[in-house]
């Protein structure tokens, strides 16, 4: 069977997207601010170091996360002050600074971490398998090509 | 072929989603600062009002965006200095406004949609028709559900 779509599907595609990404994001602020008062931000920073245990310079992080540098900057300001990240130069370079997760950082993260995991495990918990795997799929590849078009 | 699935393959779906409703989001709000120097948030609540001709009262239009009342209240107080929208008060209740476009608004918006769409159609433009149809779905009785579990 071919199937064909318009602009009109590929709006309604974006809105669904939008309005889920939103609704879970929203539900997991609120859990990690009532449970461990920590901002959503600030987490996903602690998600994007404890990928990368060689650290990242903040204009990879804010890539990443795709956020602003200043944003980011602000939120390193904030960790680091907490023990939680901590910053060094790069060999050669005065400038520019890798930031890493303290092993106190890793800890916390890692104990947040398998609370939050638990919590999309639930809010995702209607999707069928075979779905779940489709959809993984098809965004992973949107994501890959993403560079190759804006 | 039964598949199955656990909390990584969650997990790895919801930070797929996030990345890519992100990327969308980022891109979208650009453009419609360049090209109408109007912000995401603006264009959020034109495009709500602009389904529901009947107006929407500040509560529905807030839980409806996912966003606070009181962010909703500011971008609507800029939207009428602007002429694009308008407050009436419901009939028998002093307290409570609904808020519609007006006929300047309602023009403006549509032009900016019309091209909003093109741009989606872009951005979305590499996935195929079936894979659009098949996660269009999945995302909308997600986003059905979503009430009944949070």
């Amino acid at each position: 069977m071919v199937s064909s779509c318009d602009s009109k599907d590929r709006l309604r595609l974006w809105i669904r997207l939008l309005r889920s990404s939103r609704a879970i994001e929203n539900e997991l602020r609120e859990r990690l601010r009532r449970e461990f008062e920590v901002t959503l931000p600030r987490f996903d920073v602690l998600s994007a170091l404890h990928r990368e245990p060689d650290g990242m310079l903040m204009s990879e992080l804010s890539r990443y996360l795709m956020v602003s540098n200043g944003n980011v900057t602000g939120i390193i300001d904030r960790l680091e002050a907490d023990g939680q990240v901590a910053r060094s130069r790069r060999d050669g370079d005065r400038r520019t600074s890798i930031v890493r997760l303290t092993d106190k950082g890793r800890t916390e993260f890692e104990a947040m971490a398998a609370v939050h995991e638990t919590w999309v495990d639930e809010l995702l918990g209607e999707l069928v398998p075979a779905d779940v795997e489709k959809v993984s799929t098809v965004l992973h590849d949107f994501n890959l090509n993403w560079g190759t078009r804006v």
